[in-house]
């Protein structure tokens, strides 16, 4: 059987990109600010990674106006859950099953 | 609060070598063929990664005779298995805490 992390997909489980879909996860959609707020990113660190998910088919953004203010709204896709539902089975398969001694 | 994923350690999270780490922090010690079997790599992936973790003093190496074959054994330095700790903790966080229905 192979190793699980073989089958962990780079595109879900960089850093920055498994934040934002660990936020989108849990909130089902967020707005372009909240997220660069939450994981402490700069607006073109975020968009690029935003192009990344958005490119695998992981997540859709939408811009509103919010009264006269634009909003940008992102959020998972049905494939997008999916992938980040697997990246978290593989990585309890990968990770020891006991939390470790502090 | 910081949001875990900007905790994260890229020397450790990076797939390849979040799975060394996995292994040796299960096994103490591996050596480089049993690495690059169990992880699916091959052998100038592994040396490329075993050189980040080298640099980031995760691991240590060392090359031995078995009878008259080279062997390199491979360990992860108390360092490391702290490094592999904090990646286990900060992901224990990060994660849905229930399993995903399937």
């Amino acid at each position: 059987m192979s190793h699980p992390s073989q089958r962990l997909d780079e595109v879900v489980h960089q850093r920055v990109r498994l934040g934002i879909l660990a936020v989108l996860w849990e909130a089902q959609r967020a707005d372009f600010a909240y997220l660069r707020e939450t994981l402490g990113l700069t607006d073109g660190n975020l968009a690029r990674h935003l192009r990344v998910l958005e490119e695998a088919g992981y997540v859709s953004s939408a811009r509103v106006l919010d009264g006269r203010r634009p909003r940008t709204w992102v959020e998972a896709t049905p494939a997008g859950i999916r992938a980040f539902e697997e990246e978290v089975q593989t990585l309890r398969e990968l990770l020891p099953p006991v939390p470790p001694a502090g």
